[in-house]
């Protein structure tokens, strides 16, 4: 079997935005899609896993893009692993249009861990070392790497709060990873999206929230066209822990 | 062209719940999906209905179901028009697995509207009433007609308010019609999902929402297996609209 995946699809109509662009999390949400699929047909996907109790975990999640798909456009993602050491494993999408369109690409870092004790996990224990056979190490993608989301503390103001609910909460039982994204770009009102392209996405995630937490989005803005957000889960018990960092990077139109 | 309409689905993981089970709103999704696809198909889909300034509006949509897809679950859903009038149109969905397996159906109305006029268009006038040649009238679904859904207004307690948000809006600057259903049922815990199965929804549209509106959420709890939402928008000059109600039945488990 080929180490890239490659996987049709369509940009729903009922995920487009009030411009027909596909909205940033129903394109995240293909992505992780994809890099399902590819590692289920590979043999070593979510329920591979699931047999030994251990779990994907995303760590760092970029998504770079030149060009949004716009409603009813059909495109295919292709997704590969570019490395893979004991505790991380490098995942690069490349998000194509019919006719060799290139809207972007997009890179990860996961780590492996063990449902019982939650600690990391050895990635090459997983069907003898099978994570090796597919690594692509040449294959790389012409975008930058994930960075560290910087944030100024001391000028990042508390924006949103919002209970966690149903839809957030995933089979895992912790908020879905792309419900931040989508928490975090709707701080943003309908007229900034109007005016402004979202070229390049970056999610450092740190821990996971539950049910019964509160999110709490705290807003940086390093400049026109950089904003990062902190979000944390403020438990039932008043302790609040950071979740992850999102990092958007701008172009005005 | 054969009347019906079939496509394949994935109840994707990410859209499963806490249980697994494909999230209701992400069902209506699919089901609001192959409609389109079934309708542009036949020349008479939103794309062809926008060369004339005109649009569907879903008026009443149900979703009956005795078994939810699980994550990773094939499916498909099968659409087609039972009955086409000059201002409203019946369509109905089967939703079945692999091996003939019946997860459930879908009924609903809608209306054709002129976009500049905001009033009600002909259908038969869209290519020369090619409708006609599509409508199945023997091909009905098992499953009750939209009902009213009638609200106790005196019980009905006002129990969620919230923001409209850049997700929330479809390329029309609407909220999106599936995004009620998603809010309505973040009203209740996770806990009552994990105890109860939603054994049929059903949607009454009355008017749009719009991005700075609030939504607020009525609930009146009928009974323990029945309760309905009346679901409005408050506009930024404090009028109050009513947008649509949710009636919800419940089997506990």
């Amino acid at each position: 079997m080929e180490k890239v995946g490659t996987y049709k699809f369509m940009a729903e109509p009922f995920k487009a935005d009030v411009k027909g662009n596909l909205f940033m999390s129903a394109l995240g949400n293909y992505m992780l899609n994809a890099a399902d699929f590819q590692s289920a047909e590979r043999n070593f996907g979510y329920l591979d896993l699931r047999e030994s109790n251990k779990a994907w975990v995303l760590s760092r999640f970029v998504i770079d893009i030149s060009e949004m798909p716009k409603s009813y456009e059909h495109f295919h993602i292709s997704t590969w692993v570019e490395s893979a050491m004991r505790f991380f494993t490098r995942r690069n999408w490349s998000i194509q249009g019919d006719g060799g369109k290139q809207y972007g690409y997009g890179c990860s870092v996961w780590a492996m861990i063990d449902l019982e004790t939650r600690q990391p996990a050895d990635i090459f224990a997983i069907g003898n070392g099978i994570m090796k056979e597919y690594v692509d190490e040449e294959h790389t993608v012409p975008i930058e790497p994930p960075s560290r989301v910087r944030m100024n503390e001391k000028e990042a103001k508390l924006v949103r709060e919002i209970d966690t609910v149903y839809n957030d909460i995933d089979i895992n039982g912790h908020v879905n990873s792309v419900r931040y994204i989508e928490h975090a770009l709707d701080i943003l009102p309908l007229e900034w999206h109007s005016n402004n392209f979202i070229r390049r996405l970056e999610v450092a995630y740190v821990a996971e929230a539950h049910f019964g937490d509160k999110l709490r989005f705290y807003e940086d803005r390093q400049s026109e066209d950089e904003i990062c957000y902190r979000i944390s889960a403020l438990q039932p018990d008043g302790k609040e822990q950071e979740c992850c960092r999102i990092k958007i990077l701008v172009k005005s139109k």
